[in-house]
């Protein structure tokens, strides 16, 4: 918990890979665009392999390097714990962390099982208390074009909804040589598609849509049985090794779905659409519009007002870069777009002001284990060859 | 049946609304750019109101018209019998148009049930014993880019299909005072988003990929009940009249299943996509590659090579309107590009030059019938609450 | 002239390749969607080579076919003349026609030279007194979208006029062994891209905007100087023949230049720009708002609304297919997209309209008349390493 | 220059407004995510208003702030001079810069007058003898699409280069009463469009192509002659204040030319096209291919291979996000966009890496004077009615 007086916050980044990289980027970045109230500091990174953790500490200026992040939990002078380890480790980390009073940000999916979701939320729950913040990390709420969606829809712009359909398709596995990388062990990563890409689009529809999905109905394939044992990997690409070894995991997984307010929803979540890289991509279709993504083309959120006269409406193409957007304003001029990192930035900045005005950040863990509900559920009818399946309303 | 030294033939069409207009234009324009081996002749045309079938005959250049259908199936100088009737007249009408020896085109959907249209392939067979045709209209196949894209899986360009993905989006009902026409009432259209544009998606994706769909969970929904009945229509644009009725068909109906090759499938129809004014859309993606295709620009298609290196690879927006592409060299130059009705003229070319080489036309009935029994499974699967069903492979 | 209570008129199309065709079709299909008030006979077509001729006629159904034009022009029982013809005959044919009392289409651009095209208009200028009508066809000014936006700005949308951005782009002749087709002859062609595709752009970009050409500065080339001759060709496509001949026309174009109401425009025309297969794009930029075309998408219209929010304005993609466009009511419903082709049906239709409502068609040949006057200034320019060249106002 | 044993630098940024801030966040982020060699050390930022400089200095991590340039090359810790200042101060603070033994990074355009530039380069040269370096700040050619672009050509895969088609189009002034900020006034910017964005691209066409331009005609337009003097302002957006002023720079150039290749070119650079916000766009033509790019889609280069068999060639849309991609492998996986402000990453990378290894980095002051021949070529050109002006090859 965060005195008033401080002036600075200690943080802990937990993991150096893909996650972890980007984050330590985003906390560098945070504090010169926007306004914290406090100075994070990269206090200490944490990893297995200590050679690789100091080097990566000292890439990216860290205080220290730790192997155990153990350690790290217990160092009094520590403040915040950022989780971007694998997702078996996230329940333990971040329950040692809540309970010993440091804030924590957790990368998504919350959990690898819905069991592990709800031991979080609760411990989570039990150090609100005391003052102590928790956020998971779905950072695409904060990419401008979505939170600007999720502004229009608020603004009743886009009416009653009928459909949500949305889609989040990669190929980095379409050939049948990729390794067997921890991504595509369910001990790891708990699951495949579903967990890494599908709890994005899962957490953004309702999001951004406001509606919870009511019920659900899905299927899950793993393509590719298994593959051979990797070698080296870095971020989704990777080299392979000797040996084969079976894929735990789903390579795609397609659900539809009721919501609670009404409306038809489409998910699809694929590492198996060859071309489409990381398209992710939602649309939503209400009686007075409907807004259009796609990653792909992250700067731009495609708008149809259903309310203009026949003739002229059209979906436009917003390019969410003035200062009226979300965020938008505290980078370049109009039209000189962002990146994928920048939606991490964000992420950091608002994480960080809400520690230091000692208000709760969201998406929290009962949001994130909302998420996990459905994927549960979602694999639960999949197991069931795509018998319907309700999911619970929260508490 | 035809004659081997006819050298033309006798059309009748019946049903003179938007698809009677349409394949009236393609049975005008067909032989002048395609060699058919005969001439079809606009013999008569058949509609309930006398007065306005009358004046569509004069306008359209008919020698007759005529408000009793049986009277035209009892000519013998017709060949042909071109069904353009809403969905509740096709059984009726095929049955007895094969059953007397005329060659019969039947719109899509094949029939409003399961039953009919299995008495309708039924009435096929045994008239094509007898060198009597029928060809029931999925006249999107015929569009150049979706036939090239078909042609692009055939040659294995796309490799082991993993997904197909496809959606028919219109918004013509989204407003809640669109009058109660014909294609909103189960008994004269079946049913309502599905037969009319999923039935086209449906076949499409079977056609383009070669797979068949094997089982599948769907759900359906009405988001407005009840409408105003209507005052006057015309193709799908209607002016309310007095009084209110119930909405009997779905306004949307989305789809998840496996295909009998072992790929995932998602299917959804709607007329409550607002802004989007007809956009069939399918993607297939492959271990060699992906195609995608949206009807609102009816002359390209995309395709990715995943052969290619990773760092030139990408979707490639193919104008199809080469000479080397199907139809499309009969037309215009390239990149001067075709529109709705070509695809008309494209399946009226087909079927007239099938008869005159006495070769059966595709899709066939028992095509239709395939896709009839999708239709059926869809609204099983739907009124089970997306429960599993297997579709029968067909014998 | 067309007598009150004539109820049909009969029209010669001369020539028979590309256009001729696309007339013919054209002609075939106007009455069928438009109220023309008379019903138009294709009675003659007419070309240089008999045998190919009468194929034609029969395929397309003509009453007869005939190889010289003159007897055409005296034949009584013709009312209206459509020069389908190359460049180089269209001046003796279209004055000989008016002279003789007939009304006149006359394909773009107007003639090969601004002194045969001032002889034209002043033909013109005669028979209209008597009530003969002519026209040139510049086709693209009704397709729906150009319509719609000269609609727009009409209404003053886009108010004040700064940028119009026109470039018309294909890449038939890209090949270096492409062979010397009429259409790079300057005895038959007058011009190459230039009076090919760039009259097109520069007649759009005035009619749309209001604005006429002030003065311009222009440079053309060849770029490669000599071809095969041909062997045989069907629109823009041929192969080759024996020996090699000069290209005498230009390969590309391009133009700067300043509008009467003190905008600036751009103009490319080009048959060098490979992958680009009928690229006419047209954008204008106003104090209001914008508009952006591409006729490889012919179907939509990009209008940015600049008096919008900022947050939320963006080009947005009309799809110009709504009972509420122009001519689009005709056809489909909404979102079933025309074609190349169709334009042209509009322009006969428009044609035939104004001739049984006793109206001067639009564009004149005055029209054409000062699109030739930019032509011949690109042409001066160019030959004077783009020195700036004032452009005559009309009288 | 740099001795050996160094493993830092010092590095004085001059100027704090928008490009300040961007190349302070490359300085910072580019040692984290590329090996340069030596650590870079925000050491000074120099601004007028020291109030304002020292916020900046604060917010940014700087050593320290200084409001007078010449006491911060006088500095003799500081190695490395970024100067971020209008262009009229380029010249005297580069000049002296290099003269002191600075390494020199200068944005671009290079200078306000050709004078200018022509002493700058020759500073450049001279200081070059003693292993000083100097880099202009045209960053776009480090956007991975863009460098590709350059790549690919490079590799032959375009062939015979016929057309270059350039257009950088902003709309940040449309508005009339937008206030006469320092980018308006001829004294501090040198020119308006054409100095600030048309330089961009008349750059990076040189670049991509590896043609030069040898000669043009251009035209120049203020469209708003006089504004509201400023109030407020910020990177492109600014509050207008009390009285008025004469604009006195261009808002709008368009240009055509010839390049020593034998290719014509197109180039437009204005801030009147409204609903165009940072759109520079690129598309050359070939004999075996075509390159196309829009920054306002930033990841996305597009790729027309015109040796592909007709029936399957289009423009690919190729994510420049691949391992394999400049630059794109230092940062996240493929899809994973980058932003505006990578580029800047990238050149300070290579600065600082050229620099290390003791190599000239590119563009030089050189590449920076022959641009500025040509915006100076446009100049005269638009001043004499659009004559036509040789550009003067290097020497």
């Amino acid at each position: 918990m965060l005195a008033a007086e401080r002036t600075s916050v200690n943080v802990a980044v937990i993991g150096h890979s893909f996650m972890g990289k980007i984050h330590t980027q985003a906390w560098r970045t945070a504090p010169r665009f926007f306004d914290l109230g406090v100075e994070p500091q990269l206090s200490v990174v944490c990893g297995r392999d200590m050679k690789a953790t100091e080097s990566f500490a000292a890439e990216h200026g860290f205080g220290r390097a730790e192997s155990d992040w153990r350690a790290v939990i217990d160092d009094p002078e520590i403040d915040i714990i950022d989780i971007c380890a694998p997702g078996h480790l996230h329940a333990t980390i971040a329950i040692a962390a809540l309970n010993a009073g440091k804030h924590v940000l957790c990368e998504k999916p919350l959990a690898n099982s819905l069991d592990e979701a709800t031991q979080m939320a609760a411990a989570a729950a039990a150090a609100r208390v005391s003052g102590v913040r928790s956020m998971v990390g779905y950072s695409y709420r904060r990419t401008p074009a979505l939170a600007y969606a999720h502004q229009l829809i608020d603004e009743g712009r886009i009416g009653t909804i009928r459909h949500i359909r949305a889609e989040y398709l990669q190929d980095w596995i379409v050939d049948e040589d990729f390794p067997l990388v921890w991504r595509l062990e369910r001990d790891k990563a708990g699951s495949g598609a579903l967990g890494d890409i599908g709890a994005h689009i899962i957490d953004l529809a309702q999001y951004i849509s406001g509606h919870r999905i009511a019920g659900l109905s899905a299927l899950t394939e793993t393509f590719v049985k298994s593959r051979p044992l990797p070698g080296s990997s870095s971020g989704l690409h990777a080299t392979g090794g000797d040996g084969r070894g079976d894929v735990t995991v789903d390579d795609s997984a397609i659900v539809i779905a009721r919501t609670d307010q009404g409306a038809l929803a489409t998910f699809e979540a694929t590492r198996f659409a060859a071309g489409r890289k990381n398209a992710m991509r939602i649309e939503i279709n209400g009686s007075r519009g409907s807004l259009a993504f796609d990653f792909e083309q992250l700067n731009e959120l495609w708008f149809h007002d259903h309310t203009a006269p026949a003739a002229e409406a059209g979906f436009r193409r917003i390019l969410v870069t003035e200062p009226e957007h979300p965020y938008a304003g505290a980078w370049w001029p109009a039209g000189h777009g962002l990146g994928y990192d920048h939606t991490f930035v964000h992420e950091i900045a608002d994480f960080v002001r809400d520690i230091a005005a000692g208000r709760d950040p969201k998406p929290s863990f009962d949001d994130g284990l909302q998420v996990q509900r459905i994927l549960d559920a979602v694999e639960r009818s999949a197991a069931s060859n795509a018998g319907w399946v309700t999911v619970q309303a929260e508490q």
